[in-house]
Order: structure tokens, then C-alpha cells, then sequence
């Protein structure tokens, strides 16, 4: 099974494709959308062509985007939402029913504690993807969404079989 | 010159379309895009096939979108953001610069103040429309910022012939 995890973000989106083979994972891909600053109309049409190109690239199984948003600032959140519904968007055009994670889960599943800090998800990623280079910090998050959605899902099946 | 104006939300997006030519402005359609319960991507995907389809129809030469976001609550803001990505990006995809309005700017463009009521707004829509059936309150809204739209696009026009 291919995964995709996604970081949303207007200026700069991080992705990250791994296949899961039993309890195996392989680091497929990683990276970072980016837009400039210019009219939010072509930013969102940017960030929908690198990322429509990337899935039919990579054509993940199935894939899962963090579950953010930010209390303090309404235009910040508004602007995160806009670039989330791409990174929603882009997967669920093929009919895939798109995980979503707050940060903690994520955290929870790569690390082992809710509360982990950047460099330590870093570690754990790098861990768990032997010879990953990683694109950036959006790209490691993206990476860890993936590991996350893979556990998941694993988990998923496991108790499918097990009640079925 | 046909406006489409977009009044953006994930259970309900309203749209309205008008023709300018000169000061003169006439009807075209107007609706709602709804979405019902389900999983977050099947909706936006939903939402970016039904005003796809309406883009499509009617042919719009710009856009303009209501620039609204929701302080009280972070997880609605997202919400609004992520259906405000879609109404966004169906326009930008034609290589539109789409507009953007604060609620204010509109009643103030269709009403000439702008702390008006909703049926103040729709009266004005009706009476700047003759003949409209509007199909509820956020069709009401997205018509209101299709004629603003309209008045500044052409304001625009005129400058730039006064400067050029």
C-alpha cells in the first residue's frame, strides 16, 4: 500500500510518500510545494497543479492530511483552510476518503508521546525510513502523517479481521 | 462582461451570475451548492464539481469572492477556509485574478452603507436585478458581490482611461 501524508500550508505544503508492505515501511518520496506571494486565486491554482502532478506521479492508495488550526489569528486560519481544501481536494478527486490527524495523534504514532518536539518526530522519521532525505520541516511532517496513517490503518485491519 | 459572485461555505455556497454592459446590469442565474454530512474531502470534491459545472455554463469573465472569517471559532474558520480554497480556485483555474471583498465593501457597494441587514442587501439586489428569483439567502449575498464587482470593476476602468 502507497501512502501519502500531507502538511498543508499556503506558502509552503509538505509531502511525503512511503509504501507499506506488513509492518515495513520504505520512504518512496518527500518534498515541498511553494508558492509566492502574489494573488491567492493563482497560489491555490499553484499549489493544485504541483500537487495534482505529484499524485499522478507517485499514485499513492490512500492518504491523510494534518488536522490544524490556528486559535490565535482568524486571517491565519482562513488562509491554512484555503490551502487545506486543496490538500483535501487533490486525493478525494480519485474517490479516496482522505484521513485526517490532529498533531498530537501524529506524534502519538511516530514518537510515542502527544507532546514530541520537531527534532525528535525528525528522528523518528529518519528511523523508520532507513536513507530518507528529508526536504524540510514540512516535509518531515508530511512523512510523519503517513507513518501515522499507515499504523492506522494497519490497526484497522488487524481488528477488521479479528471481529469479521 | 459576466460576473459570478461566490459566497463561500462548505454546507452551503451561494452564486450568482450577472451581465454589465455600461452602468446597465442584468440576471443571469443564481443558485446554492449544497453539501450534505459526510467525509470532509467527498464534500469539497462535491463543491469543486458543482460550481465546475456551473463555471462551465455560464462562462463568467471575472469572479469575486467574499473575503469573510469567523473570529469566535478556529475549527469553523477552517471549515469556511476549505470551501473558500474551492470557491477560489474553480475561477483562478481559467486564469482569472479573482476578486476579493469584505462583507462591508459590499453592503456598501450595493446598498451605500455598510452595516445594512440581509434584507436590506437582498431588497437591493432585487432592485438593481429586475426579475430576479433568488434562490435564498446566500444566493442573495453571492448577486450582492457580483454588482459590487461590477461597480469597482468599472470604476477601475474609468480611472484608468482618465490617467491613460
Amino acid at each position: 500500500m502507497r501512502v501519502m501524508g500531507l502538511d498543508p500550508g499556503l506558502r509552503a505544503m509538505g509531502w511525503g510518500v512511503i509504501d507499506v508492505s506488513g509492518s515495513r515501511l520504505s520512504h518512496v518520496a518527500n518534498g515541498i510545494c511553494k508558492t509566492t506571494n502574489g494573488d491567492l486565486g493563482g497560489r491555490l491554482v499553484s499549489l493544485f497543479e504541483q500537487l495534482s502532478e505529484i499524485w499522478t506521479v507517485y499514485a499513492p492508495d490512500t492518504a491523510a492530511v494534518e488536522q490544524t488550526f490556528v486559535n490565535k489569528d482568524g486571517a491565519g486560519t482562513l488562509k491554512l483552510g484555503q490551502a487545506r481544501g486543496i490538500a483535501m481536494l487533490v486525493p478525494a478527486l480519485s474517490g479516496i476518503v482522505v484521513g485526517e490527524y490532529a498533531p498530537n495523534a501524529v506524534k502519538k504514532a511516530v514518537v510515542g508521546v502527544g507532546h514530541a518536539d520537531k527534532r525528535q518526530v525528525e528522528h523518528m522519521v529518519k528511523m523508520q525510513l532507513p536513507g530518507v532525505v528529508i526536504a524540510g520541516p514540512d516535509a518531515a511532517d508530511a512523512l510523519a502523517i503517513a507513518i501515522c496513517h499507515a499504523h492506522l490503518a494497519a490497526t484497522a485491519a488487524r481488528m477488521q479481521r479479528a471481529v469479521g
